[in-house]
Order: structure tokens, then C-alpha cells, then sequence
């Protein structure tokens, strides 16, 4: 008899778990992957492999059958990577439907790779990807929309804090979510000023979606649940632990379609999540901070050492997404508009007394016919005006300044 | 008759401006080349075409010629850019004794290419290079010691001053050449930092460098030009203006191995001496500040669209100089030395219940062998002890935070 149950009892075990209208087929599978998440650590790649060659169903029957010879070939896995899968799966195996009822209780959603509404962008982790998701919240927060993902310390200062709202803030009310993990400090003001705006967020948990982490973060987390979505890999009930973190940061990285690091210490976790998203060839940005600050080193290595984009402003952020192209103009920062001759020119007149173009153009070391070319132009332009004596510069709207 | 006198005449004109023992062309070229000093603007392309391929002494007498014709092709020019040089030049002739002696008094040195002292740095510019320097002070600062450009903003805050400072001080102390344009500001802390650490410092100025600007830093060029070097390619008794501001800046950018920008605003001049070092092929670098300080907004430009180098203390100065390599050996940012499965394996574990090794295993969802192997090297690093009842984590110096 097969571990799965038959699909109307898997249907039952699932109800107001999972989607309306599963198949069959779709009901004993899902039912299949609550188990293999009860099973199996996050990212685990060989689950992952299992899963995408047999399905959740198969590849849960083959594992528990007593020979699973020829199940690595199949896979491309060596015999002692699924027997070492095996040896730490097994020992796990337990009551999946008291995870389902602590679920439903929670009113948690379970969501799985194939749905509508599943995030696509999450497949780029491979066999790593989630092998399900348990949300908690408004699912239109998957709707599609740009994520951009502000992560950081958790012992931000007043200056990163200020920041992170600042980008948040205007991120999500210009329809961007807020990707992040709810963690104390830069993490917590980015969710909390993407609800201010009115806006979408998504928090991502290390453990349960039912066991909100940090404990002071609990009623943020249900703030989150409520206006926007709070997700986990893990099943209901799963303590975070360092793993599950560090695990965690690649689904922030792989969800959104930007990272950026807004205040990070020399060796923060945060470095942890800018580095998936460099590894998925997803954008990656950081917030530069006074080099006197600890708690922007890290932000400093990243732009250093891992070619993170400088961000100083949202749409800078935006930029990162592809929305919002930088429109400047300017490929060269040092430009300023005029020519060098027409520096030299206006640096020989004066705004009192009037000078001859014969005078002018000795003073500023060009050619009478080029002097006056350029002085014409200043006139066009009224920088400067002619008088019975010659030519004075303009008061008016003074320069950028150069020095 | 020769505009540039016999090299005897030549020779008491220079008495004392110019380095001993020149031959009788050598002194000749100094004195033409200080008479094309006072007819040109500086990086006067033509200028420096001309005396490059006739030397200066026959490069004069051929623009001062009635005919000029042969004289643009023989150096790839057009007829007309010729033509504009001498409108450009000859209203500037003038007594170029009365400059001699400006500079005799202010204790001058006329310093001429292909001297052995000449900072060959400078042949990176071109026909644009300097055609000679005035410079009042220690000629020791351009015996070829590594060289550092420190500029910035006027409107330094009391961060940019105190960053600037930091790395001026110990740059200097290391033995490296800090250059900057004395300017309010960044600049000026610059050479004071170096000259507080009995350093070696350069000032390029924009105008004569017998004529201190700004004036508020009167005593401040004087103290660079008794310990350090102050140096100028316009003659004695030239008045600084933009343009000059602007030719200088590339004269500071070229002299340095390197250009660090500690502070600039949006379109600060350091911007322009930026774009100068990264035109010469030198190495750029930005200190980044806080995104809320508009004194830094230029330095994060510079990060964003110049590919400059995050600049956080000395020794990341230093690299950019190749004199420091970082021996980090940390390519990975968020690598922290440990593997996955140690973190789930201490994660696992607790500092006060001893755990047989199958919980473990069961806790961190590894393989009992899996778990075994890693509490056996954890234990050869003293991070976990045995005891009667299984495994227990050690206390000890805690890893680096993750989160």
C-alpha cells in the first residue's frame, strides 16, 4: 500500500489547505510534498532532483521502498548521495497530518511549484528551489508584480533605519514589493514602512509561518500576515535555526528581482543573501554608509569586492529592477554643460567693468575671431552683454559651481 | 636676430631659476620655454605639439616668423588651428624678465622636461603635459615615491575632514606623496595631515605659485613650501581662474598613481579630477558617506558611473596605488570559513543537554554518518565535547554572527 493516501483522502487532509479543483493526481502529490517538507532540510538537492525527475508521489514511494537500486542513475546522483539522503530523511518520518492541522489552524496555504500563483523566479535555484511554499497572508503579493528585496543588520543605526523607510517607503508606494526577512533592525522598518505606504510585503521565514521569529517581532509578522504574506519553506511548527537562515536568504535573494543591502556589518548575514543574489545573476545593490560606521563595512565590501551597484536614493533602487532607467543623461559626471572656451571667456570678463573683445580675448588666451564667436554665443545665451565699451558678464543665475 | 638670446644671456636671465651645469641649447630651450609659459594657457595642445617636435627655442621663432607656411603640417595640424594658436599667443608677448625675476624672488625653480627631477607622470598628458613647472620647495617630493591624490570638496563636512585626514596622515607616514590642490576643505586637510606626519606633500596651484590661493591658505602653502613641494605650470604672477582651475586638475590627477575623492557634492570640481585620473588610465577611488549628506553625493556618482573604487581607509588607498595587496584572501563575502552542515550540526546540538549523535543527525536532517564525521572534526576544533550521554556544544569564543 502506498504511503500516499488515495486522492479523497488526500483532499481531506488538505482541505483549506491547498487550491480549488485539483485533480486527482494533484491532490495525492501535493499531499506527497507536505510529507517530503516534513522530511527533508531546505535546498535539500537531492530531494530536489527526486521530485523533478518522479514526481512528489514516486519519488516519495521509491524512497521509502526497501531497494532503491538504480534510483540515483536515474537522477544523475551517485549511490552513496542517496544513501546518505535516505539516512537523513528516514529517521524524520512522522505525523504529516499534524503539521496539516496545525496548518489549517493557522490559516496557512500551502503552495506548490506548478500553481498559478507560484513564483516562478524561485525555479532559477534549480533542484535547490523550495519544494513547496506555506504561506500566511494575501497571496496577490505573488501577483506578479517587481520585488525588490531590502535586507540588512539587525543592529541597524538611526542612519540605516532611516534609510531603509526612506526606500521602502517609496518603493512600495510606487507598486514595488518589499521583500524581506522580519528580522529585528533593517529587515523589520522595511516591512513596516512598505504597510505605512500601503503597500505590498513579503516577509520570509526561517521557521514555521505559525511560530513568528523574532518572539518582539510577532505582532509585525502578523501585521505582515494580514496587509501582506509571510512565507516559509519549512512546515508548521519548525523552530529557525542557523541553517534554516542562511537557507532562507537564497529564497529573499531568488524572489525578488533586486537585493539590496542597506546596512551590514563586515560579516553580517545579510553578505549571506547578497551573495545568492549575485549567485542567480540577480542585481545586486548596497547602500553606501560613513566608512566610520561598522555597520556599513559590510555594505563597503560588497561594493568593493562583489561589484555591487552604489544606491543612494529608491531610484537608484528601481533602476536595479529595470524600471526606472536613469535618465541623466550625463555619461560623464564631470561635464558640465559648457565648453572649456566658454569657462575662459567668461572667466575674462567682469560683472562690473566693461572690456574690449580685443582685451578679452588676450586675457583668456584665445583668438580675437574665436573670442568673439563665443562671446556672441554668451550673449544668446545671456550670460553676458554688450555695452558702448565692450562686453560685461551678467549677473543672474550664477554657474554650477566647478571648484 | 633670435627672440631667445645667446646661452650666456640666457643663462644670467635663469641664474639661480634652473638646474646647474646646462649646455649652451639647454639653456637656450629654458629660456624659450619660459617665454612660451607666459604666451599659453595650460594644455595648449598646438603649444605642445609644436615645441614637441622643434624643441622650444626653434618652435618660437617659427610662430613669431613672418611666415608661417609648412609649419601646421610638418606637426599634423590644420592651417587654421595654427593660424588661431598665434591669434591666441602673440597678443600675449611681453617681458618675460620682468617674469625671470618675479620668480628669483619668490625662490622659484623652473623645472623643464627631460630634466632628471621632471615627474616623467606627466608625459601621460601629451601634447597636453605641462611645457614646464614652477615650483617653490623641496624637489625630494618628485624623487619618485609612490604618489596619492587626495582631493574633494571645499564644503567639507566634519566627516570628509576627519576621512581625509586619516588617510592623508597615513599615507604620509608610509612614505607616500600626498597630492592635492591646497583648496578649502578636503585639500587643505590633506597637506596638513601630511605635514603633521613629517611627510611628503605636493600642492598644485592654478595660479603663479608666487601667489597663494585661496588667501585664507596663505600659511598653509608657505609651511608645503618649506617641508613639501608647491608647484605650477602657469609663470609667476598669473592670477588663478577657472579654466586654470580645471588644466590644473589634470596636472594633480596625472602626477598620482592614484586619485581618491574623500568628499565632493553632485558637480564639485573633484569630479573633474576624477574624470582626469580615469582618462590617464590611473586608478580612481570614492569614499563613500552617508546617502543623507549631499557632500557625498558626487563620491557615490563617481562609485555608480565611474567605476571607482569604495574607499574606506589607507590601506584600500594603498591597493589602488598596488603597493598593499589585500591578503584578505576572502573572495566570497559571505563566506565564513565554516561549512553548511558544521552550521547544522551546531545548530543541532545544545550547551547544556548532552544529544546521542542519531538525535543529532534526526535534529539537523544529516545522515547519521554525515553527523558522526562533523561532530568529529568539530571536536578536533574544540567546538563540541563528548560525554557519557552523547554530544554537547562547547562554550568558547562564538562564531562570527550570521544574523
Amino acid at each position: 500500500m502506498s504511503i500516499v493516501p488515495d486522492a479523497g483522502a488526500a483532499r481531506t487532509a488538505l482541505r483549506a489547505l491547498v487550491g480549488e479543483g485539483l485533480s486527482d493526481d494533484e491532490a495525492r502529490a501535493a499531499y506527497a510534498t507536505a510529507i517530503w517538507s516534513t522530511l527533508v532540510e531546505p535546498g535539500d538537492g537531492a530531494a530536489g532532483a527526486l521530485i523533478g525527475h518522479y514526481g512528489a508521489v514516486e519519488a516519495l514511494e521509491r524512497v521509502l521502498a526497501e531497494s532503491t537500486s538504480g534510483l540515483a542513475e536515474a537522477v544523475g546522483l551517485a549511490d552513496e548521495d542517496v544513501r546518505a539522503a535516505r539516512a537523513r530523511w528516514l529517521p524524520r518520518r512522522g505525523d504529516v497530518d499534524r503539521v496539516l492541522v496545525a496548518a489549517r489552524r493557522a490559516g496557512v496555504r500551502l503552495l506548490l511549484p506548478g500553481e498559478e500563483i507560484w513564483p516562478c523566479a524561485l525555479d532559477d535555484l534549480g533542484v535547490h528551489a523550495p519544494i513547496c511554499l506555506w504561506a500566511r497572508g494575501d497571496l496577490r503579493a505573488l501577483s506578479g508584480a517587481a520585488a525588490l528585496a531590502l535586507v540588512g543588520a539587525r543592529a541597524a543605526t538611526a542612519y540605516g533605519t532611516h534609510v531603509v523607510t526612506e526606500l521602502a517607503a517609496e518603493s512600495a508606494a510606487a507598486g514595488i514589493v518589499v521583500v524581506s526577512g522580519a528580522a529585528y533592525g533593517i529587515d523589520g522598518a522595511a516591512h513596516r514602512a512598505a504597510l505605512r505606504a500601503d503597500g505590498q510585503t513579503i516577509a520570509v521565514l526561517a521557521g514555521g509561518v505559525d511560530r513568528p521569529y523574532p518572539a518582539g517581532h510577532d505582532e509585525l509578522i502578523s501585521a505582515i500576515a494580514r496587509a501582506g504574506l509571510v512565507l516559509a519553506e519549512v512546515p508548521c511548527g519548525t523552530a529557525p535555526t542557523k541553517w534554516r537562515f542562511l537557507a532562507r536568504n537564497r529564497v529573499i535573494a531568488a524572489l525578488a528581482g533586486a537585493t539590496v543591502v542597506v546596512e551590514a556589518a563586515h560579516r553580517s548575514g545579510a553578505l549571506n543573501t547578497a551573495h545568492h543574489a549575485a549567485a542567480l545573476g540577480r542585481a545586486l545593490g548596497a547602500v553606501p554608509g560613513p566608512v566610520t560606521s561598522a555597520a556599513s563595512a559590510g555594505c563597503h565590501r560588497l561594493l568593493r569586492e562583489a561589484d555591487a551597484v552604489c544606491v543612494t536614493s529608491a531610484a537608484d533602487a528601481w533602476e536595479l529592477l529595470g524600471l526606472s532607467p536613469n535618465t541623466d543623461g550625463e555619461a560623464n559626471p564631470a561635464g558640465g554643460g559648457r565648453t572649456d572656451e566658454h569657462t575662459r571667456v567668461l572667466d575674462a570678463l567682469s560683472g562690473r567693468r566693461a572690456r574690449a573683445t580685443a582685451e578679452v580675448a588676450r586675457l583668456c588666451g584665445l583668438s580675437l575671431a574665436e573670442a568673439s564667436g563665443i562671446l556672441g554665443l554668451l550673449e544668446l545665451d545671456g550670460r553676458v552683454e554688450r555695452t558702448d565699451d565692450g562686453w560685461r558678464r551678467r549677473s543672474g543665475p550664477r554657474p554650477a559651481r566647478l571648484w
